[in-house]
Parts: C-alpha cells; structure tokens; sequence
C-alpha cells in the first residue's frame, strides 16, 4: 500500500533531518484537537501549522489565543468566509492546511474517518485517526508501548481509545514478561465528558447489552497476543473510566503482587499509589490530585493503578486502573506521528521526549 | 449443637401442626424490616406478633398503620415508657415481644449480631440474621436454593446479603447442572438507597481495595462447591447494584446461550428480559418496570437478566444481572423461617407458597 | 363557542342522570396516561372505555393487565393491524375509541395538540388536555382549587402542568385569604424522570436562561389575580421539583406562620410534615415517605410543604414545596372531567370524591 | 481596639517601604490555603514565610514542590518531630511560623477562629478567617469591592464566604449606583467539592430549612445598605453553586437591562457571556471554559453572568450567576492583605495589582 502513493510528498524512507520541523495539522479541534495541539506545539521536533474548525465559534477562541492558524473544516468559499463577519481570521480550507502539512490529526467526531482518509492520502499527507474510527478504515492501530516500531513510516494510524490505550499500558509489559496473557476485563465506564451537560443517565447503571464488547478486544490490534474480553457499564459520572481487570497469567510465571507492581513503576505513563495513604480512594481523589500537581485542564495522561487494589492470587491477577478519557491517549499521538515520520525508532525514547516536553507546561 | 438447646419452647422435631401459625417477631424496623413484615404478614402459616424500634420516631407510624404491636428494642422501663408521650403504644421490650414468638428476624443494624445472639438463645427462639452479620457468628447461612434442606429444624441462620443471594439465584442452577463452576464477577454497587441523602459519591468511581472483595466468596457459604472471586466499585446512583458476571463452565458442559436461559427461566425469581425489544437497558427502566407492575415500594424481589446481556463463548459465560438491593432477600427470608420451624422441607414448594402470598399485595 | 358544537353527543346542560358513568378515553398509555387511567378507573362515576398505543410495543403489557381495551394512536389499518402479530388485540384506531367516549384525557407528548384538538372537536367529546399545550390552544385552563366552577360544561381545558398546579394548591388560599399577592419563586428542577436514562446533566446545574420563565406565569391562567415571576434551573436529580417561593402578602393581611400552615391544613392535596422532626429533610426522604404509605408507583399527589421552611416575615412569606413531577397533576385530571360534565359544580366535594376512589388502591 | 495592640510588630500606621515584602503565613494548606498561598506567593510585594499541616501526610508534598517553609499547626514537639520520619522537613509549630510572618491567613477548618484569634493577637501578626468563621468574632469582614477602605489597618478581618463574596460583586455596584436595594436570592448550592467523595446526596434536592437563610444577609456584613434575604438548596453536584437574583431597584433608577450589563462589565472580577451564542449553558460548560483558557485547578476566580439570564423588568431585575466556591474568594483575600497592611487604599488598584499578578501563572 505505501509504496503505492506516490503523492507522499517528503520524508519519504528515513525521517527529518537534523534541521527539520515536523509540521502537523489538526483536524478537529474540540476536546481531544486542542490536546493534542498543545502537546505537539511543546515537542521541539514538531510545529503546529494549523487547526479546523466547521464554522466560526466560541470554540476559535482558543485557536486564537494559542496562535494556532485556524482554517475551515471544509473548502468551500461561502463556509470560509463565513469566518471574518465573526471576527476570526480563517486562512482557508482543509484543503489549504493540509498542503502545509507532512501529517494530519484526525480529531473530528467518529465517523467521518473513511471520508477524510481518503482526501489526506490524495492530499499527500500521514495521518492519525482517534479510537473512534475502526482499526479496519486506519488500516493499523497504534500505542507506544505496544507497537511502535510497526508503525515506523506506515502512512497512517490509529490511536486507540482511551480505554484500549490504558489497557495496554499495564497489560503489555505483562505479556512481554510472562509471554501469554489472558484477561477479562469489566469497564466501568463514565457516562459522559465534565464539559458535556446533555448526556445521562442522572440515577442508572446501563450495562453494554452487547457481550462480551468491543473494547477489550480492541487491545489485540495493537497486542494480538494477548487474548482479552471485556464487558461494560455506563454509570452516573463524568470524571474517569474505571477498569476492574482480572488477568490470568500463565503457569510457572514467576511474579509477585509486589514484582507486578515493580514492573508497572518501570513502564512510562503509569501511576501507581496507595489509597489507604494517600487518600485517593476515588476517581474524585484521582483528578484533584491531577489539579494538585497542576495539569492543565486537571488532565491526567498516566494511567493511575492503585497499589492496594493489586493482589497476585496464585496464577490470577486482581487490579483496579483509572483512565482519564479526556487525555491519557494524548502523549501517544505525539509518539504516532514520529513513528509515522520515522524520526525515532525506540519506543522509550519517543516516551522520553514527548513526557519532557509536555511537563514544561503541564505541572510537575 | 441444636439438642444443646432446651429452651427451645416448639417444634422440636417436626414443625407445626396443622392448626398453628408460626409466630414472627421483627427486631429491627427499619428498610429491610418493614419488607419482610409485609411478606411474613401475607403468609397463611405465619404472623407478625411484633416489631421494634428503638425509640417514639416517625418510623412508628408505619407500624402503627400497619396494626402491627410495637415494642422496645431495650427492655429498660424509661426507653419503654418513651413511647407513650410520643403516642404510640408500645407493648414492652424486647424480651417481652420474644416470649411471644417462635422466630425472630433480626432486621438490626449490621454488627450487633453477637450480642443479639445470645440474647434470641437464651430466651428460647429461633433466629434469623441478616448479611450483614458474619457467617461465624450465625453459623449456617441460607438462601432458598442454594441449602434449604441443610437449614431444617436449625436454631437459627443468616440469610445471605442482596448480591450474595442475587449471585446464588443465578449461579447455583448452572452449577446443579454443570457439577463444577468457577466465576469472577464485578459488583457494580449503587453506593446509597434511594431514601439515604447522606451518602455520596455524587459524581466519582470508588474501587473497593480489598481485592478481591468479599462479596463474591461468600456464595460460598451457602454453596461452598462454587470457586468465585469479585471485583466491586460504588458509583453514584440509588436504584440497583449490577453484577457483571464471567462464569467459566467445565469442558463438555453441552450448554448453549439459549440452554442456559432455559434453566434460569425454570428457576424462580429470575426475571429474564431483552433490553433490545422492551427498551428496559438501565437500571432505572427496571426499577420502572417494577413500578408498573403494581410492586409495593416499587420492589423487585427478583433478579433481573438482559436476555440480550447473556452470551456463552465456549466455555465462557458472560452475563449482566441487576439486583434490587433493598428487596432482593425479602421472600428468602420467609423461606428460612419455614426453614427453621422445619415445616416445608421442599424449597420449591416453600418458594411457591412465598412467592403466591406476596403476589397479593404485591402487583402483578 | 358551547352551543357551536351539535355533535356534542351527550350532557348538554345538566350532567349525567344517576344511573350513568361517564366513558373516559385516554390518549397516550404512557408516563402521566397510565396514572390517569387508574385514577379514572377507581371512580365510582367513571370508566375507561380504552386506551391508545402508538404501536405494539413493551408498554401495551399494561394496559393488558389492567383490562383496558387497547386502540392505535392512528386509523390506518395498517398500523392497526400490526398490533396482531405482537400478540395484542387492538380494538381499532382513535377514532374508534373517541366514538365510545364522553371525554378524552390527552396524554400525548406535547405540541401536537392542535392537531388533535380538531380530531376530539369533531368527534364531538370533551377533551383534557395536559401542561405541555399551551393554554390559548385549549382556550381555558384548570387547576381544582383555583377554577372549577369556570370550566364546569365547557367542550374542552388544559390541567396546568405539575409546578402551576403545585403552585396553585398553596398560592390560591393565600390569595383568596388576603385578596392580592405578589410571588417571586425560583423553581429547581429534577432534569429526568426516574425511567429515563438518556437525558442530563449528569454533573451541573442548568439556569433557564429565559428569564423570568414561564412556569410561574401560567399560574395566571387559573387564577388571573396572582402576580407572579418565576425563575428555574435544572439539577441532576429524578424524583421531584422544589420551589423557592417569597411571597409578598398585602398590608394588614393578619396572617402568622402558624395561621399560613393551618390555612394550608385545611387545602386539600398538601402534605405539611417537619422536617426536623421525620428527618424527611430532601426530596429522597419526602419520596420514600410516598413508598412507605404504600403509594403506587412510590407517587404523591399532595404537594409536599416543610413546616419548618415556612416563615412568614412582616409581609414577606418564605417556603419550600416540594412537585412530585409525575403525578402531582393526576387527580386534578379527574376533577376536570367532572367539571367538563358538569356533575359536580363544587370543587371540594369532587376532591373528595376523587381523593377517597383513590386511596382505594393507593396505600394510606 | 487597634491601639490596644501593642504588640503588633510592623506597619503600624502607613503601610510598607518600597524595599519591604509583606511576610504571609498560611495557617492550613487544605482546598483554600493551597490556593492562596499560589495567589499570594506571585504577588511582587507579597512572599510565603511557611505554611501548615496538622500532620505530616500526602498534601505536604504539595507544599514541597512549591518550595513553601513547612510547619506543624501545633506546638507540641511530638508532633512536630512526627514529619521527619515521613520524609518531611518541618520548620517548627504554629507560633515559630508566626513570628516570621507581618500577616496570617487562617484557612484552618471552620469553627476554630476564637481560638486561633487569640493565638494571631499574642503574637502580634494581622489576621485573615475566611468566611466559615463569623463576623463577630473576626469583628469585621471583607470585600474588595465592598469595603476595602473600612478595613485600611485593620488588626485583621473575615473574607466573606464564596456565596457572599459573589453577591457583593454583583450587588454592590447595583446598590452604589442606585442608592437603595432590595435583594431576593436562591441559592442552589453544590452540594459537595469536586475531590470529595463522601458526602451526598446522590439524588435529591436539600432545602436549607432554616429560612431566611444566613448567606444572603451575611452581605450586609460587607455592605449594610443592601436589604437582602436568601433561601438555600443543595443539590447533586460538585462543580458550582449557582444564584438566582431577583433585585428591587428603587423608582427612578434610570437603568436599562444593557446598562446593568455595562455597569457589571465596568467591574473586576464579573464575567458576563451570552450562552445562546457561547454553548455555555449549564455549570459544566463554564468550568469546561475555565479549563480551556488555562486556569489553575481549573478553578474560575471571577463570578459568572449569563448575558441571556439578566433582565430588567420595570424596577425587578432578574439574574443568574454562577459561582466558583473554590476560588472565588483567592483574590479577595490577597487584597484583604493589603487593605490590612495599609500598603493600597484604591480598592481598584489592589484588584488591579492581585489579578495581573495571579494570571502570570492562571492561564489567560
């Protein structure tokens, strides 16, 4: 497939050199857009050239305040010029951001993605599409820590949602240290984002009627080793998903509660305290204390694993994750597009520069 | 341990005669001992010779209303004189209400069990905890068909708590069938009752730490052939716990998904339903459900299951169930007084004459 | 615009004679439709004569239950004859139904008044409709103990919806003790009914940024002579509405808080209980009060008004009520057919009436 | 009063020389202190001496990362000595803080004031309560807008709580323009902070059943002129409290809805948005909007106003705002600290110098 797109216009086999910027457009910028923005306008290797909205908003505002170029989700001269009476400077249409740009974040509403795959490959450019498009349209999956390397120079990728992107945090290095893993896998599931006042349920518990669901099995486009199902629930909140994971090592494997624990405290991006210490017994606890440590937007990228909710029994794992959907898959698009890019090869060293980067505005 | 006890007053070896009811005392009237005097009152074998409180309060007038005779929870003059300037009548203490009766539910705030124990000894009934007391302490716990046989003539027994019996309903049937179950389940748990105020969280995720969790082990104390473990975490509604199930079957189980909603349609107390076809996908619609049905309170003694919701993978069983938390164990303590007074040793038929006396006050 | 209307098919001028009931239709079997259609049934002076369904869905179940003959929202026969095959028997389309009738209770979703109104008007019965419609629609309006007398044989009124009739129980005593009053009130809202799940906010307050709305003035259209400006905001709960009410009473009004109560006490349809006293002190008390006393579906009819809330202050009056949303309009909705029949003219005595019918399947 | 201290140390008549920072201490690092000591430690004529926990536990490390002086709120060296083990350098107790510091801001929990009060007088420093302590103990309070001249040298002061703090804002301007005021307000509270996950209710509404309420007349601690009652609810949320205004302006006040507006865009600390044309429509879209332009802890120190929600009805204006109890009162109380240093006596100036300084580390 990639050879086949002669359009492609630069980095074509090796990367950047030295001197380069990659130069990354934004697709989409609502809540996961103007994420991702903000962490690649921090890494030194990379520039924001530009950010889309569908039409002039409050939502420009921070475009604007950011100094990000705001150009018009579409290319039609009535929307763009739309954009003026509302007192925004709209540099023109997708179209004209993506000739700026050698790869594209594609945070637009689900949906749309095989529509917009289609105009980034005629356009020439690499492309990221979020967890709510199928592995099947992206043609590949993508986090960190499980599959870099098979994503380096790809055309295109797939971030996977916030759920299978923690999953994968603590699972993989499971699986690379026992080398099977089999895992079941309750999500307990917030009903809705803080800034989304329309969605209930107000008083209810609505299971995902179909089982097992999707989301775990979605680990296996990133890890196809690792044999998972999952089942879900929606509930009344609006914080944090919580994952109550069971997995079953294999025989012989030779851990630990406390060696489990070790592991995840030398994986990147994983959180590990002790609720009976700290207090943070809740998601509640979990995102003050992102707001303690000075998050913008009291994100939390890491995903946070509670040490007392750990326990090896024999061949079964017992833990609790919590997973901040509004955030934790923002680092990993950063890695994504170098990995597209094929500027860096080793996974940590990705991880490493894009956490450096994002801590200089983001708390401690 | 039982011909230790000679001040058992009745029924020593065989039950009632067929002229005499058993004679019920409530200690305790509060969410769960208001349920049960309703369902004890409809019964034909049995009657209600009293209930307490602890003290002249709003919760008298249910009593009162009722035409149930009120007593003391203590049996000091001053608590008992109390009630008459609040007026109410009340008939005396504890110990008063106690010689009038055959059995007692013991309907109390969790752990003052032991204390109440040697009191419902010594004054010579038979006795009834509930789950939130210890299966230590009362010695034998029940639910109808898990071990109504094994309860026969016992002095006493704890009915198990709303998940442990909600559990029990679905699970022991698939073990009868199966000889061998083994079961990890998540325990979605509403984290107040509907007429609790005080309780939050009002808008978080709270993993119970102690991994695993009780809950799940303790249908071994009515089955102990069931390997189970549990996960639980609290979220903010009132209506209904949920229980996420994965069951793992013995190889050559010959069930299918449709085989096994089967069973659990010739089991009582299961309500099956497809969220699909009636909309029910939520924990308030069901609890709606029962308010349509005519249910007192808006009760569901059953335990609900999405048809929809049940799917077997080979070996795998997966399954959502909800569990009415203040109602679910309502009928199986009707049953455990039969129990007890050994006068109906098929649980089937106890069930049945149970179930066919609440139906009268009860709705549809 | 009465003497317009020949086809009006019967009690032109004088009611019904002893030996008659009056034929109640209800169109829309749903949340307030099923609650009217009981209240309906337990008049002694009335029946049902059937129900409509827009389709065979999970809803007709109780209409079945109940032994109300079951019609299509609609006349094609197509949508009539779908009924069959779900295992229903449906009786035919409205028009049918409307040719059995003396008078409609419209329960449908609202803004599609209009439309029936010309159905009803031509088919030649009285027609109620609900709060939904607006009030020039319908032409006049009703709340029991504001108007009776001046919807008694009118062709068709409006029952106010749950907040002006929760208004119009405390504020029309008031106003007719006092002769004029003058009300601000800030209404806060419950976002959801306790059966629907998909609606928010989950975690926010949501002002009605029409400012003042609309739900105080509609009280004016029961009883003209109040001024009154209302304010309102949704919040994340299911069970009831509360009212902030100031109330300006005229010079020289005589009145003292426990002379407002006792003026309260002797209005029909409101509920004064002490808030330090029960611990009824929220709507979740106040609704498991409503469990308690053995109310179907947990409802209130009565509003709810905290004695200890109440102050009345020189001429300012401050108090709390709390609206059972779902049912607080249900016996007024009784009270309007007697008045649209003219068979009773006075209003206390057909809430009398109504209210004992009621309490015969309604708990104490 | 003033003269009768002699043991204040510094200040004692015009405020500081050019070379000299005010030394602030913070008597309890929780929700509040933590805030302050931010807002206090970026004002160029302000510095940290120290702030304290009661114990050494997960917050100190907040304090460590923002290089604060750690001390004990305690004396005893038991306690003091109890932080080194735990990995903590504790500078000393209570009385060693004190004695660095010109001024103390208490954010100790509620109700010890009185105590704490004599300690502030002994050791000769300024003192600040904040608005869970009462006026009569502190012997005066605080608003910036409202009275900051009144409180120039003051030996210390209360900023008003959240609720009044918000109401002054808005009011005051109101009542300078006007002349006169007459207030009514419902205050729909939250009912818990965002990181606690203790209290409820989950879902009700809670009307405070003392009525009037305390919160709106406690403006008339800042600004006497303004005749206002308040009556209060809580409600199942943790983000905002939200008030609804009705203000009686006096005959002839020559204000238009729009000039209100202006007036209130005239004044710090207001911000007005439309929320047809922003989206914000609900508490959950406002703190989105805080986390968007970057602030800390996502808090949002200025009041907010619907541009929508605001009219003007002959001499009865009608308004919402929303309020920020987490923050709203962080400026204040660095003004407080200046009014009471004597160091600004332009109210406008000091609000002007706290919050160009706060946004150096706010966002924009």
């Amino acid at each position: 497939m990639m050879d086949e797109e002669p359009l492609l216009r630069s980095f074509t086999t090796g990367g950047l050199g030295n001197r380069m910027t990659i130069k990354v457009a934004i697709n989409g910028f609502g809540t996961i857009g103007k994420r991702v923005a903000d962490a690649v306008d921090a890494q030194s290797d990379m520039e924001i050239v530009g950010v889309t909205k569908t039409r002039p908003s409050f939502g420009c505002d921070l475009a604007v305040r950011k100094g990000y170029p705001l150009y018009c989700t579409f290319n039609d001269k009535e929307r763009i010029d739309a954009f003026a009476p509302a007192g925004y400077t709209c540099m023109g249409g997708l179209s004209d951001l993506l000739e700026q740009a050698d790869v594209v974040v594609d945070c637009s509403p689900g949906k749309v993605g095989a529509a917009n795959k289609e105009i980034y490959v005629n356009a020439g450019v690499k492309y990221i599409f979020q967890g709510g498009e199928k592995h099947a349209m992206a043609e590949r999956s993508y986090t960190s820590s499980a599959n870099h390397e098979q994503n380096l120079n790809a055309p295109g990728t797939r971030v996977v949602s916030c759920n299978t992107t923690g999953l994968s945090r603590t699972l993989v290095p499971l699986y690379d240290r026992c080398g099977s893993l089999k895992v079941e896998c309750t999500m307990i599931r917030r009903a809705a984002d803080p800034g989304d006042s329309a969605k209930g349920p107000i008083n209810a518990i609505k299971p995902v009627l179909k089982v097992p669901s999707h989301h775990g099995p979605d680990v296996m486009t990133v890890k196809p080793e690792i044999q998972i199902n999952s089942m879900a629930v929606a509930v009344p909140t609006t914080l944090m998903h919580c994952h109550s994971i069971v997995a079953f090592l294999p025989p012989g494997h030779g851990l630990t509660t406390e060696s489990v624990l070790d592991l995840w405290r030398n994986q990147p991006r994983i959180i590990i305290m002790n609720g009976g210490e700290t207090n943070i017994t809740t998601t509640a606890e979990v995102m003050e204390y992102a707001r303690d440590i000075g998050r913008k937007w009291g994100d939390l990228h890491e995903i946070f694993v509670w040490e007392d909710g750990v326990k090896l029994d024999g061949d079964t794992l017992y833990f609790f994750q919590a997973i901040h959907q509004e955030s934790d898959v923002i680092p990993e698009n950063v890695d994504a597009i170098r990995a597209l890019m094929g500027t860096e090869s080793d996974w940590r060293a990705s991880v490493a520069q894009t956490d450096a980067a994002i801590a200089t505005y983001n708390g401690i």
